[in-house]
């Protein structure tokens, strides 16, 4: 199945955007009356009928709700990687394995501060058309640790959301009376839980140890990701895995 | 902690081959009587003392066996994506995360039927350093979905292995009267039965029913990664990470 995505749909009409109009109607050669199948990005797939090329107008005949959905609620927070490449390979791969939310974050070892923002929606939508989703993951902007870490843990909502941090030092971390749980701990627990969850993701050269701290004590868990040691767009991924196989239908 | 790697060991000397001298003398300006981490692939480290630059001899201080080791044993069997980036991206991925076997198959529906094994095998080689393990995978040549299966079915040996195959046809599998397992089912199984394992993973078009039969009826077990429709690449790394994830120490 190929799905094609619109965000402008009123009654029973849908427009397409220029770019999946060209693929539709250039690419592919579909013709008025030809049926296709298009995704909102909220969750929903539609089956429509082409009525106009030029303008990319089609009608709706039938519709499908939660098309793609996981029953899970996963929101990375990662730091990008200096290798622009590895971290767009990491947006990729969670969307088309199922996540909801990616931050990235700048943090004090960051090597990248800059991200192409359109190009990273591109890829994250492409994913999801690939993998048969009708949810768009939120692709927030790129933020500072420090405002992540006042956002989630002054956020009231956040009650019901298991925090994580990925962190390596457990020197430092039982120093300052905290206890690094595994990740098989941390997604045995969100699925038992049934909560919503965070991880952060460190840089390259991993969270400052005040990075750490901040994030200890505004409720983010320690975590290790096993005895490998990971880059960072690894890690990221292995906790969207790691939640997704704890909580498989 | 750098990492550099030999294969030429005698007594209480080793040789790093030309590549890895480059790197150590020219680019990190190593001298004589520097001390520096060697790997030999097979599960040692050693830490040496540089004797001369010219031969890139070095003198073995200590060994460290079964260095970055881990609690299992798998063996992925994937169809080379058509895309090269793409299959050299889960060589990486899956010697961070930890893998002890790759075997490209050429299956009927590959677009891809030729490899650069050296590329692949330099890609592996860096993971494994950048991983901090000592165990260099095997990468086998590429070898036909047909003698892949007759390896597997007629050698005796591989009674203590448990065989998967990633599958997506529902009907045929229980028309044939085979039934499909989970992913979670099939690793808890591993992680219980402590045997090591394999799983076939199909290129873009999947499996031909044909190969799918004859896979099953040799003991490949069909399973499903869940409900996302994956990439080839990302299928077979979701499955060495859940396998990770419930096999670790």
């Amino acid at each position: 199945m190929k799905l094609f995505y619109s965000n402008t749909i009123e009654d029973d009409i849908l427009l397409l955007p220029q770019e999946e109009a060209v693929h539709c109607f250039r690419v592919l050669r579909h013709k008025i009356g030809d049926q296709i199948n298009v995704i909102d990005g909220k969750g929903n797939l539609y089956l429509c009928e082409i009525l106009d090329t030029k303008s990319g107008s089609a009608r709706i005949i039938s519709k499908k709700e939660n098309f793609g959905s996981h029953p899970y609620n996963i929101h990375i927070a990662v730091a990008p990687t200096k290798n622009t490449d590895r971290f767009e390979w990491f947006l990729e791969k969670a969307t088309e394995i199922g996540i909801d939310r990616i931050s990235p974050i700048i943090c004090k070892h960051s090597e990248r501060k800059v991200l192409k923002a359109i190009r990273g929606q591109r890829i994250i939508l492409s994913a999801v058309k690939q993998s048969l989703k009708a949810y768009l993951p939120l692709y927030d902007d790129a933020i500072s640790f420090e405002d992540f870490i006042k956002e989630f843990n002054a956020d009231d909502k956040n009650s019901e959301v298991l925090k994580y941090i990925a962190f390596c030092d457990e020197e430092l971390i039982s120093k300052e009376g905290f206890e690094r749980k595994s990740i098989s701990e941390a997604v045995e627990h969100i699925s038992s839980a049934k909560k919503s969850c965070i991880f952060l993701i460190g840089p390259e050269g991993d969270f400052s140890p005040q990075e750490a701290l901040t994030a200890m004590k505004s409720g983010f868990t320690p975590i290790s990701l096993g005895s490998s040691r990971l880059r960072t767009e690894t890690a990221a991924l292995y906790a969207v895995a790691a939640v997704n196989l704890y909580n498989q239908d």
